[in-house]
């Protein structure tokens, strides 16, 4: 059983009292058993009973949940580093295309790897993301869009939850864009989805969520509410790209179909705000994306003065977020997304939980919670996103066991 | 003699050929006796002379000249972490001034801090800006606004310079804000600084340029070019916060006055900019700066169209930069200054040379210069600006020294 003690301030993260309520505990300490928190309290209120056990030292830095990465698009083929300079200057969309650019490059490639070649990479990922401390990842599909390929991107989430420590959730996004072959019959595709794919998907059990790209450019309101109606019946429960272009009632949508989250949400309506307060969906920020694509960056304040819970997450993805820099998201969403670090921290920790519908069970330290935490070399939490260099991490345990 | 070998591409970074002309050389070598570079070019030219000497194995990874970081203010006292989550919450000037924030805050602690403290402090910074691979580094007074505390901020620059083996270069910026205590009399503390600072801070031999906050909350154009011309007696060179939160005539002042660079430039005119170009003044972009404070990101195209060449530095301080971060600046200088890798990385090496008149010793990995080098682990140079994770340095070399 053992405990880390020496903690300056214990963020806990539990959930209660709002966004910025992020539970501290002046010298902390957490006492776990196997993978799960078994108390979580003061030194000096710790009982008897955990007092001789094998006990770490904090150093006096202060601790907090392992952070919880819920929107990635981690398994892809190839990469868009051109495209990047291309962008830069000016290059128009169509001579980036030609120039094999664009998201249907991404499709290509990921249709060419084999499910081998997929694995390797996204693990190979995976790895360097778990070194900024992030415990639980969320993956999307949808750089297939055919019914072998997006399976075989799943299938690498499959495989990849087998091996790796970190908690992964699995989520079809097979209605990201419309792939070439269906170019003049969105309809025959958009039938592919309901009727092969999210059968097939559900068979093997290997995704939870179901998420659309709600836009006027990819899929419409009606569109995505008939896919989404299609994932409910067999047990995937929706999630949404939308309103990040245009204020499309995407936000509305998630709220009529009872989704865990919405994401991006850089356009979103004030009746939108209104009805994912009163629904409880989580409102996932992307500020990532936002400075990829030099779209405004969604202002969180409102959201939370509204009653949203936000989330933070990375979107890392080959072209428009192609870095998994979550801590990097967390400071912007301080400085252009108007939390605080407090509000931040939550947002990386026991929100992205929820946005993926692990509340119960990781982002914030409490008994009976997988036993994820970081010691993090900062003052406080308010320092942390200040003098900002990266996660900090000193080392963490990641279902009780050490990681870095 | 050693010498680098195995290297995939080499950025020479040469003054030459404009902001996107990297100079790259395939399969590159470099050879340098002691701390100067000796020969450089392709492995398979290289001179019989230099092919039994001891090597280095760059792994098959790019090289580029180590990075320099132009426009920091390293030596203050205390931080200002509170005030950041402050700023966020919309709290007043007034308010945060009550509570301690704003940049006087920062000259009371500079002002109440021994020297030995101080130098303690940035000694433990400059060991860990120096992590990233910065080789070069311009510091700045300007926190302790009295002949006294103005001396103690450079000494401790002076005191550095002959313990780190990193390149120093400080600068004078007593015209940095008006002190409390001449808050009614701004005439009488710029008479101080023309006829007491300047020349104590010359006879000391303690900066070789003269920087002033050109600004309407700060100094004036008629009292800059005042300045400017007591420092110039002096020795000191100009160099300008200039056009920061409106288009005041700082770019033009910083033509007539012949500065080295004029910095931040945000609100620039293009009369300016048309200046700034004839009369080869660099062009210093701080966008960590515009990302603490929101306010908008120079357009560094615009610049670089009309012929200013443009350095990025990061304006590192505890009010608005606190954060070191060169190359995040670097990579927000691709996003929203919109300048592609190959630019930014001219403007973090030769051109922030240039911008402190170092472009003669180093900046550059050509013959006769300083042996400054990083050995990058990245594809190319779009790809390392594009999958963005820190500076990506795998180890490096700092006057023939190695780093890392
Ligand atoms: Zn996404
Ligand atoms: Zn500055």
């Amino acid at each position: 059983m053992p405990v880390l003690k020496n903690i300056s301030t214990l963020y806990t993260c539990i959930d209660d009292g709002g966004q910025a309520e992020i539970h501290p505990i002046k010298n902390g300490v957490i006492v776990w058993i196997g993978e799960t928190i078994e108390w979580v309290g003061r030194e000096s209120e710790l009982p008897e009973k955990y007092q001789s056990e094998k006990s770490f030292d904090a150093g006096g830095k202060m601790v907090i949940p392992g952070l919880v990465d819920c929107h990635t698009h981690l398994c892809f083929g190839g990469w868009r580093a051109d495209e990047f300079e291309m962008r830069i200057q000016g290059r128009s969309y169509l001579d980036i295309a030609k120039a094999g650019g664009g998201i249907l490059s991404t499709v290509k490639a990921t249709r060419e790897a084999s499910e081998d070649e997929l694995y390797e990479k996204a693990a190979g990922l995976l790895k360097e993301i778990q070194k900024q401390g992030v415990t639980a990842i969320e993956c999307k599909s949808g750089y297939g869009l055919s019914l072998e390929d997006e399976l075989k991107q799943l299938r690498v989430y499959k495989r990849l939850s087998e091996e790796t420590v970190v908690h992964m959730v699995s989520t079809f996004l097979g209605a990201h864009t419309i792939p070439p072959e269906f170019k003049e019959n969105r309809k025959g595709y958009i039938d592919l989805v309901i009727n092969k794919m999210i059968p097939a998907v559900a068979q093997e059990n290997l995704a939870e969520f179901c998420d659309i790209f709600v836009e006027e450019s990819a899929f419409t309101i009606d569109e995505a509410r008939t896919i989404f109606e299609a994932g409910k019946k067999h047990g995937l429960t929706p999630k949404l790209h939308a309103d990040q272009l245009s204020s499309g009632g995407g936000a509305e949508l998630a709220a009529e179909v009872g989704a865990a989250s919405a994401d991006h949400l850089e356009q979103i309506s004030d009746e939108g705000i209104k009805q994912m307060a009163e629904k409880h969906v989580v409102g996932v920020t992307l500020p990532l994306a936002s400075l990829y694509t030099q779209q405004p960056y969604l202002n969180c304040r409102n959201l939370v003065d509204s009653g949203v819970e936000v989330a933070v997450a990375t979107d890392f993805n080959p072209g428009s977020a192609p870095t998994f820099d979550l801590p990097l998201a967390m400071m912007l969403t301080c400085n252009h997304g108007r939390l605080t670090p407090a509000e931040v921290l939550k947002g990386a920790t026991i929100y992205a939980s929820k946005a993926i519908n692990r509340g119960e069970q990781f982002g914030s330290i409490e008994t009976g919670k997988s036993a994820d935490f970081l010691v993090i070399d900062a003052d406080n939490v308010n320092e942390w996103m200040y003098h900002y260099k990266g996660s900090r991490m000193e080392f963490g345990f990641l279902k009780g066991k050490q990681i870095n």
